[in-house]
């Protein structure tokens, strides 16, 4: 439920007092634990057993039967769930190496999640403030759209806005009457897919979709609400987008048959003499220059109208540098994990219960069956040695050299009517498909199931699924597929701006492909996909976008991007610096997450905003490296570079250093000027913050900011002065201007960074 | 949505005018269209291509896209669906061999369909006349209850009638707390098991149901209210039982371990000790005389008190004589279909669409996939053959020597991605077990399949999987397992009495057991399952018994099951006599369904009702070749046989004969009594009408019953004279009292069946 961003978040401390549960003395309720493992007494063998002890020892008299153990968990921290009273808990709480404990949420209501997760409510913030996104309309550039889809119903919307001039375009199996309050517009692009392929055949000559990926952005970032919606079971609760009450437009400009850069711009082109308000764009150009990209181009032409380009970062993670949509005057957008785990519990027939990932897309039955585990044998790489497996048996699988699904589709090719997968592979767990019922769990879970598997006579187990747990930690984290900077067609700002859930995010699909499958030839469809990408990060990012236009019409694009970005949170919701699942858990730099996670209700109120014009981007252009003509080409009007300016006004510092060339104790000061512009009540003094990249000194003048009322400019200069070094270290800090009364707090990331190969 | 029942039906005909669709000229709809296939030109090779050919005829030029064809029928009917305009349906019926057409009915909403099948409405009838049972309390003999099923959900129901005396009986995870003002009360009995079983360790010691039966029964006749429900995927909409305001109580007296006639009759004691309404028993003794069946004494005591018994005929059709709870003083419930299909839909690459019966339990995705068909490979029965499927193709499959069941299961150990599979056996339809993608199509349909195959160059098809139908037709047919008369406990009064749906009805079931299974490992669990038995028509009707119950608490259990026999539906939706699927859909006898299809409106109000005491039930027992204390152990209290009457007053008649001694023309004249209590409003006059069984005499006397006012009692007698045969030839027909303003029709089934072997 949201997590603590300096002095943003009073708003939501409300909202949490609200969800408080009641609890009487005599009624037991689960509680999540935290212990110290390094307090365990030598007497007992296993976290487990000292947890079941521990339990034991707190059974209340009140009580006939007796507390009990829900999970252990030995990953994320150390600790278990149990069923308790209050008094248990508190005899409890006296236990040697106790921690912390707090009472489990409930998930039942807890779908497409991620508006809870950002914090969004009907309270207080951006909801309610935006109308819910009532008047904004979000224009979607992408593979089209399954118009009958739940999400895109226009059940309690009100009148299109009288300034909307775009149309819904007939074509193949897409009519007029495809398009109402909701889907007020769709059209489609392929002139240059024609133009390329004068004989080609398109297989769906409309704005509908047979991808799956735009039905899934445009519910993602403006869909309506669709109860009952899950990924076969898992996620299941209502759906919505994070602009519930926004317009949504589709642009198909890509095709079965390919997308071209020309089709891309016609729609982005249309899409801003439509009206559309904000542009999201989760697809782009790896490889290109600012000039030759045509999201760069057409992004240009719309900030140009005042509308905001939100764009995916791109799915090359974890390396350094292969970020796309590195665009001054777009909103980049990084993906992170959800605090939601999609899964399902392995139940021993000693009682254990862990919580495993599986994604069967199914509800099993695989109840007190035998449990088989062979050393041999569990390789699971082997149909012959498998053909010993007993038929309604679960196989215990562990091998370092197979991935989770090979190992799978060993077990589904036995006898076996499931497996206990055991791996560290946690990329596995961004992913969908899982073709046999099964559940992978972690090698530390994995000794004590074969232990039980070893030492008891009939050994058994159960394992349920489609489960969804709320309230994992560490989230957000960031995915290790999302794209790194430095933006290789323009380095010289950080990119990506900010991060929002990409990982496993539920919204709607095409009825009509593959969704899911089951071993070894039979496909699923579902109305709603869960999967992963910047591409559902981006839409993400721009349905908040949406409702900041909403409560603020008269915000710039820089504006809204300036809010998201330093109002974004580094932290995650354990307190700590959010962590990069692509480095191993180690701390995210702004290259992965840029400023940090998007918070959306602290963007409604910025306190400062770092806005930017048409002409500065064109004074920034200029200080390119650039030809006229290739300016000309993003710009599109002939301009004179009068005033060229590398000091672009944008809410984040990048220092670049050539590692090749770095030699130890050469210090290098880069100087950069930025203005804020106040967008708080009135008068106001700021104070700078600065926490400097380790081993750089950063220096901020003036280091007050006395704002005599609204909408007045104040102008700084930052210098940071900083040695590289051959190994290509990054390293990271943050300048943020408080407010005197703590009002607000205005954090921009910094980031020193070798160089990247420009694009 | 109904069907035409003689004078009752007036209540009907507003609700079906609320549900017409309006549609404009212009816009095209889809029409179920009847043709006469014997004036299809000979140029037409097919029916279908004939269809075709009629469509394309009738294209509007309003429309710039052709009409299509959606089915072709050859089965239930002549005839096809198709997407028309109303100017198309206009000239449609202009084409030579046109018999008639209307709107198809959307299928959305239509769960737990039976309440609609059987015209339970909130605008008029015995809904709104009883408040949805509100204050009626069902109890439930049977396997226990899964009280956390949402259909036992509390929500919307008030404070429980004071005079309840049940309890909430604790045990294996059961809690008191687990009864609410649904589920007013649970309890348990199983003395008889332990005392039988003296080391018997009862797997779940409470009234919590481990087999899925009782919570099924019990959410059927008063579940409440659920939203999306389905039996994955098929049958969705919202479920509700047929009182869905009335309460329950269950009795558990069947387990795992095994079922005592002790504890059954405990369970039936203590139910009506408890204070409850109705008992719903889907269960039966078979090979018992009516002093052994501990259903037939423990309903006497029930009856005893005013509290009706509804239980079910058993499963044993469709031979004759088979039939269980063929008890004179409870009511015994025969199964029939719904006008539901549960299946999906299969398409040709010619675009040819063919409706067919599957239940594989999950989306799957069959779209444009090779069809393939090899007259060798298509028996389906030998892996050798089957290896030679090309992987991701559609496999043809016929084989009059293998089940469907058979064939899947090759089909599903080969590389196809699905099965079409040709059979002509329509009992398939009754069960719900699908393990792989396929769909079940008759050898009609399979002529053109097969031909489509062989003569395309690269053949096609696509399956849809999760689709229902309604307004399938004939509907009601008797179902072929449902068991028949005559009673073999006690062949003198026609059993069964009624029929009610009871083949693959939708209601909750226990998570924890599997519902379904995908080959050939896999097991499923549902929260919902669709299945079929006389088991579930007993508490369809057992529902509508507490609906009358509440509308008339002053009647009796006799005057209840008089009401629904005397006004129950003999014709199907096609209003044509009810047939019977277990001989070939030849027309159903009484033996088979009773007076016929229960229609609940009606039954509210039946104009006069044939009463029994419990005095007469004991006369009619002192007539029986029983001895005192065998008589004693049914009545529980000393009786003197002073007034033996084979003449139990019955709203229906049975006449039997030796069919082993039957000569041909020697006619038996049997003579019966009856007694008739007037509850419609005041003075009425009643005239007799006879449709005589074939080969039989029928003589009413008086043939005219003049009543001067409310609950007067008027007598009458009736004499049959018919001939028996050698080949035990079973006829039937009615005795039909109909009112001079024909406002009321009263008719009881009459029926000439050859005596059967008594228990």
């Amino acid at each position: 439920m949201g997590f603590v961003n300096g002095v943003c978040c009073v708003l939501l401390f409300a909202w949490l007092a609200f969800q408080a549960i009641l609890v009487s003395g005599n009624e037991r309720s689960t509680y999540i634990v935290h212990m110290d493992k390094s307090l365990m007494p030598e007497a007992f063998a296993s976290h487990d057993i000292w947890y079941s002890a521990t339990i034991d020892s707190v059974k209340s008299q009140n009580h006939e039967s007796s507390p009990f153990l829900l999970y252990t968990y030995d990953h994320a921290f150390h600790g278990f769930s149990a069923s308790l009273s209050i008094d248990e808990l508190e005899l409890l709480k006296k236990s040697p190496g106790f921690v912390s404990a707090y009472g489990d949420k409930k998930a039942t209501v807890d779908t497409t999640h991620t508006y809870e997760f950002l914090s969004l409510n009907p309270l207080t913030g951006l909801w309610p403030a935006s109308d819910y996104g009532k008047d904004v309309i979000i224009g979607v550039i992408d593979t089209g759209i399954w118009p009958e889809s739940e999400s895109f119903k226009d059940d309690g919307m009100s009148e299109i806005p009288s300034r909307w001039k775009g149309t819904c375009e007939e074509g193949q199996e897409f009519n007029a009457s495809n398009c109402n309050l909701k889907l007020i517009g769709a059209r489609y692009f392929n002139k240059g897919l024609r133009a390329s392929n004068p004989n080609i055949t398109i297989s769906m000559n409309s704005a509908r979709d047979t991808e799956g990926h735009g039905t899934h952005t445009s519910s993602t970032a403006g869909g309506n609400y669709v109860e009952e919606a899950s990924y076969f079971g898992y996620a299941s609760g209502t759906a919505r987008g994070m602009a519930p009450r926004a317009r949504l437009a589709m642009y198909k400009v890509l095709w079965d048959e390919g997308g071209f850069a020309s089709d891309i711009l016609a729609g982005m082109d249309q899409a801003v003499a439509d009206g559309v308000d904000i542009i999201s764009i989760s697809l782009g150009y790896d490889g290109m220059p600012l000039y030759e990209d045509p999201i760069a181009i057409g992004s240009f032409g719309a900030m140009e109208k005042g509308v905001l380009v939100s764009a995916s970062a791109g799915n090359d993670g974890p390396g350094l540098g292969y970020l796309h949509n590195g665009i001054p005057w777009a909103l980049t957008v990084a993906a992170g994990s959800i605090d939601r785990t999609l899964g399902g519990s392995l139940v021993l027939g000693n009682g254990l219960s862990l919580r495993g990932w599986t994604m069967f897309p199914a509800n099993a039955y695989v109840e007190d069956v035998p449990l088989f585990y062979n050393k041999t044998i569990s390789t699971c790489d082997s149909i012959d040695h498998l053909a010993e497996v007993p038929s309604s048996a679960i196989i215990i699988c562990e091998n370092k050299l197979s991935s989770v699904a090979d190992m799978l589709s060993f077990v589904a090719n036995s006898n076996a009517v499931a497996g206990i997968i055991i791996s560290d592979d946690q990329s596995v767990y961004e992913f969908n498909d899982f073709p046999y019922p099964g559940i992978v769990i972690t090698p530390n879970q994995g000794l004590d199931v074969i232990k039980y598997a070893q030492t008891t006579p009939k050994p058994s187990a159960s394992i349920a699924f489609q489960q969804t747990f709320v309230g994992t930690k560490p989230a957000p984290a960031v995915a290790a597929y999302t794209s790194r900077g430095p933006a290789a067609s323009n380095p010289s700002i950080l990119k990506p701006d900010i991060m929002a859930p990409g990982t496993l995010v539920l919204a709607s699909w095409i009825p009509n492909a593959p969704a899911s499958s089951i071993s070894p030839n039979i496909q699923l469809s579902s109305n709603f996909n869960a999967v992963s990408g910047t591409s559902m990060a981006c839409p993400h990012a721009s349905g908040l976008a949406a409702l900041l236009k909403g409560a603020h019409p008269e915000w710039s694009p820089a504006a809204i991007r300036s809010a998201m970005m330093t109002t974004a949170n580094p932290l995650d919701n354990s307190h700590q610096q959010i962590r990069d699942i692509g480095t191993d858990f180690e701390i995210a730099t702004p290259l992965a997450m840029g400023a940090g996670q998007v918070d959306p209700n602290c963007a409604l109120n910025p306190g400062l905003v770092y806005d930017a014009t048409t002409d500065d981007y064109i004074n920034f252009l200029c200080s390119m490296n650039f030809t006229m003509t290739q300016i000309y080409t993003i710009t599109r009007t002939n301009i004179s570079c009068s005033s060229p300016s590398s000091d672009l006004n944008y809410p984040s510092f990048i220092s670049l250093y050539n590692s090749t060339l770095a030699t130890g104790g050469i210090t290098t000061v880069q100087y950069y000027s930025r203005t804020v512009t106040n967008v708080g009540d009135g008068a106001a003094t700021y104070k700078a913050k600065v926490s400097a990249p380790k081993g750089s000194v950063v220096t901020v003048s003036p280091d007050t900011l006395v704002f005599s009322k609204m909408y007045e400019k104040l102008s700084y200069s930052i210098a940071i002065a900083f040695t590289g070094d051959k190994n290509g270290t990054v390293t990271f800090g943050s300048l943020t201007w408080i407010d005197e009364n703590s009002k607000y707090s205005v954090r921009s990331p910094i980031v020193i960074s070798p160089m990247v190969d420009a694009w």
